[in-house]
């Protein structure tokens, strides 16, 4: 089976590649999530996008299975994979190819494709159609760099920056996947750039030094979450003075 | 002034946006550099995303000044940036805006036009048009995660990988910037997958266990660089078992 793993963006349907266009009209079959973060709202948009695209391809949903809460963080998410690879394989039965899976921002950051393809058997031809990340949609919409002038930056998750502190050497941070506002656990000596809804209508920055700035978001992100039901965000950490 | 620095992907037509596309068609000047690595080659890849995109706008060129190898490093960039801003300044005395800026990649990842940008006075009223960047159009050509599961990437530079060696807390690392094959200065228990002129046609990958990998791509840049006068290549090492 061929399968395109393609990134769209991080919710604003302009952000779709000429190169996703294409494959999104050119596969067999599209293979979508019934449930998701956002529900009602990503749907739109993923229907949105394939109307854009002109994609006429029939399109076949799975509903993702809900993480066992009682197994330890990386056994969850691995029997999680394990289980969407298996109702992937039940979708799929008797699907014509090439099979194009929409994946938020792009394949190979943060997100969980890649793998749950690599547990299909037979093993697929798999190709994946590079998408904007939610960082370099973060670092636009602030118009700012990603890195200090021959700098270094960690990508990491709200998780490791709670539980190791600052990455030694990087004089920035990126941080994805933090539903706890783990920013709050460092000191006053950095920056925060912040975006959530990164590309939508709904779309909110905030941007400062982390002392003053902390607060704002942790009540943003909360009424925000509140209001839409769900959120995506993330954000970038300076330490103060690097250019 | 506005200001609009446009990511336009790698090097394949492809990678283009809609809304890189939109703010193309839209500017009311397009500035572009007379010559930049690769000359004639990259220069004719711009026409061609330029007249995909419909872009009707007058181009105005400049000429990239040299670097001064006297100074050091940071100093040297500093200075280059400067002098380009100047340049920017003299070439769109009395332009039309908004002023387009085509920029390889996403204008956040160590490129220095928001630095640059910087530097004019007034300033202007900068726009960034995120792009497919060359780490996403590595991961995607060798169709790998850029992070292990739950894991922190360093995003550095070849210069950082060797001075200072593999960033502590990270399990993978992606280089920019290293024209060096700093990769060589680790040791054994690193896997690579690397790629030069991603996304275009004369595309070249090349991935595998560090020590037998090395000296394939050592070897491959080298002659790759001497064929076309010109390289832009990056890579990722993970440590051997990360998933």
């Amino acid at each position: 089976m061929d399968l395109w793993l393609i990134g769209i963006g991080t919710g604003n349907p302009d952000h779709v590649t000429r190169e996703a266009q294409r494959a999104l009209r050119d596969a067999g079959t599209i293979l979508v999530p019934r449930k998701g973060p956002g529900k009602d709202d990503l749907a739109e948009l993923r229907h949105r996008i394939l109307t854009e695209a002109d994609a006429k391809a029939p399109v076949i949903e799975f509903d993702y299975p809900v993480r066992d809460e009682a197994l330890p963080y990386k056994d969850r998410v691995i029997a999680w994979h394990d289980e969407i690879a298996r109702r992937w394989r039940t979708a799929l039965d008797g699907a014509k190819g090439p099979v194009a899976l929409l994946v938020w921002g792009d394949p190979s950051l943060y997100d969980s494709t890649l793998r749950i393809a690599a547990r299909l058997d037979p093993a697929p031809t798999v190709r994946v159609v590079p998408g904007i990340t939610a960082l370099v949609a973060l670092t636009a919409a602030h118009a700012i760099p990603f890195n200090g002038l021959a700098g270094s930056v960690a990508v990491t998750t709200g998780r490791r920056l709670r539980d190791h502190g600052w990455p030694g050497e990087a004089d920035s941070v990126a941080v994805m996947l933090d539903g706890e506002c783990s920013f709050t656990s460092l000191d006053d000596e950095y920056d925060i750039w912040w975006g959530a809804y990164l590309g939508m209508a709904e779309q909110i920055l905030d941007a400062g030094p982390l002392p003053e700035t902390a607060p704002r978001i942790v009540e943003a992100r909360a009424k925000a979450r509140a209001t839409h039901g769900w959120i995506m965000d993330t954000y970038l950490l300076r330490k103060r003075g690097v250019t």
